[in-house]
């Protein structure tokens, strides 16, 4: 019997989605970081859900606040991936019944936290219970929208594009994955001036996330590993795999490179160029990365 | 240390909302079956987040094309509630890794039966892993939306107004919970027809949902419990006690209810008048219902 543990995510949600209808519309696609919903107009809905579980993604000592941040930041950080901004956020709770009430408060507090500092409200919520001795799961679902002009997807790149990342990858383990900034303002600002070809944001870990955008837009890529931006304290390994950087990865045409890099505008958040797609069938390849059912691999 | 078993569900839901930024338009608020989205337009969009537990909601045993209708069949239960459609689903599963790949695609099989019969689509979803030993969690978020003229709330229905019941109410734990049918084509047709001045959809019994449509319209209840119409092989404490119906109570101008029962178009789905709306303060009141972090009560 094959098992979740045996199939990587990427190869169930493949076989998932064949059984279920799905939007005729060819922008609801899959494959993205959110799903897009054109009903007309000058603005796309984006949809999102995200879950985090406990023992996986935080442990039970993690401060409750800091375990709501990340999980409302981590939605905020789709929409950024797609050039858009948040709006109505949708909390599911799945808890033991021996949770005070104060954790939940403090929770509610960081999403709070993250909803006041990037936009969106607290639409609705359901809380329920598990039984006693099992992991809480906080999923959260979200609407979205950006400008119809400003959509960017995954698979819009061509080969010669050049491949860039903000900040510094590897290590988010240590404590950043918890307190991480969702680049939504960089990448509205990036739509509206320097609009990508590709852009998706980084979870599982650069060596899984870019052959997914190389593939969704039918190139090959080749990366400088020696290029790489490396948090301080990590190597390239770490880099490459540990994921929950949350950064941006994005593509651009080859001749605006200089000029993007020339007027960016937020001197805090490196910008770094680490290779360029190629012809699919050209190029490198990268194992690592982060597996849901296997863990680090 | 006050934990989630010595809070009831409303109370804390009303403890966490004062956390977080709340949508400004008064078409949001919460206490309804879906969160109301007003963008203008001859629609309304609806938003509804629901899980289901194992061990809670359904067993280990339980096929998991029941599971995934079940799971599907809550949500259009609420958009009926409100006397929408369903749109767009993103279906968020935390899995034991020892789940096996055919569980999950029956499970998916089980939402695509729901969203073949009632409508909406498949937009996206998540899967992730929880540890070895712990409860599985499907948490599905989904958008609708509603003629902006047929939006029926809790909060709207009068003292004097009549209370009607759909089909029997009782002892869906032994099978019905399983396999129920949303009223969505009822609903959809009382709305263009009589609408209601209050409707709600009955998941964790009248005994504990009536008192809450009451409340939300500021009204007290009477009811004539030797009218509440019993499923079969169970008694008034079950009808009114049990949960998971699924059936819809709704609230009509009295003078509409004879007209209402002569044209009633679904014969195999009676309508049963249990009794009306009061001065807040008068009336009834009624214990039991489902309580999330107790269960029965």
């Amino acid at each position: 019997m094959k098992t979740l543990r045996d199939i990587g995510e990427d190869a169930l949600i493949e076989r998932l989605v064949r059984l279920v209808p799905r939007d005729p519309d060819p922008a609801a696609g899959p494959g993205d970081d959110c799903a897009v919903i054109d009903d007309g107009g000058d603005f796309l809905q984006l949809l999102k859900t995200d879950a985090l579980v406990e023992h996986v993604h935080f442990l039970s000592a993690t401060p409750a606040r800091a375990v709501g941040w990340k999980a409302a930041a981590r939605v905020v950080s789709d929409f950024a991936a797609m050039g858009g901004c948040p709006r109505h956020f949708l909390v599911t709770l799945a808890l033991a019944p021996e949770t005070s009430v104060a954790w939940v408060e403090d929770l509610y507090r960081g999403i709070g936290d993250c909803l006041e500092k990037f936009g969106g409200y607290l639409a609705g919520g359901e809380t329920t219970g598990v039984p006693t001795g099992s992991a809480s799961v906080i999923s959260i679902a979200a609407t979205g929208r950006v400008i119809r002009a400003h959509l960017v997807r995954r698979s819009t790149a061509h080969a010669g594009n050049v491949l860039l990342v903000t900040s510094r990858l590897g290590g988010s383990i240590h404590a950043k994955h918890l307190a991480f900034t969702p680049r939504l303002h960089e990448t509205n600002w990036l739509v509206a001036n320097f609009k990508p070809t590709a852009m998706m944001d980084l979870s599982d870990g650069i060596a899984k996330d870019l052959p997914r955008l190389a593939a969704a837009s039918g190139c090959g890529f080749v990366i400088d590993e020696t290029s790489l931006p490396i948090t301080a304290g990590c190597n390239a390994a770490q880099a490459l795999g540990d994921g929950e950087d949350y950064e941006i990865l994005f593509t651009l045409d080859a001749e605006l490179v200089a000029d993007l890099l020339a007027s960016w505008p937020f001197p805090e958040l490196p910008l770094t160029r680490i290779g360029e797609l190629v012809r699919i069938g050209e190029g490198d390849s990268l194992t690592g990365g982060w597996e849901h059912f296997r863990g680090g691999g």
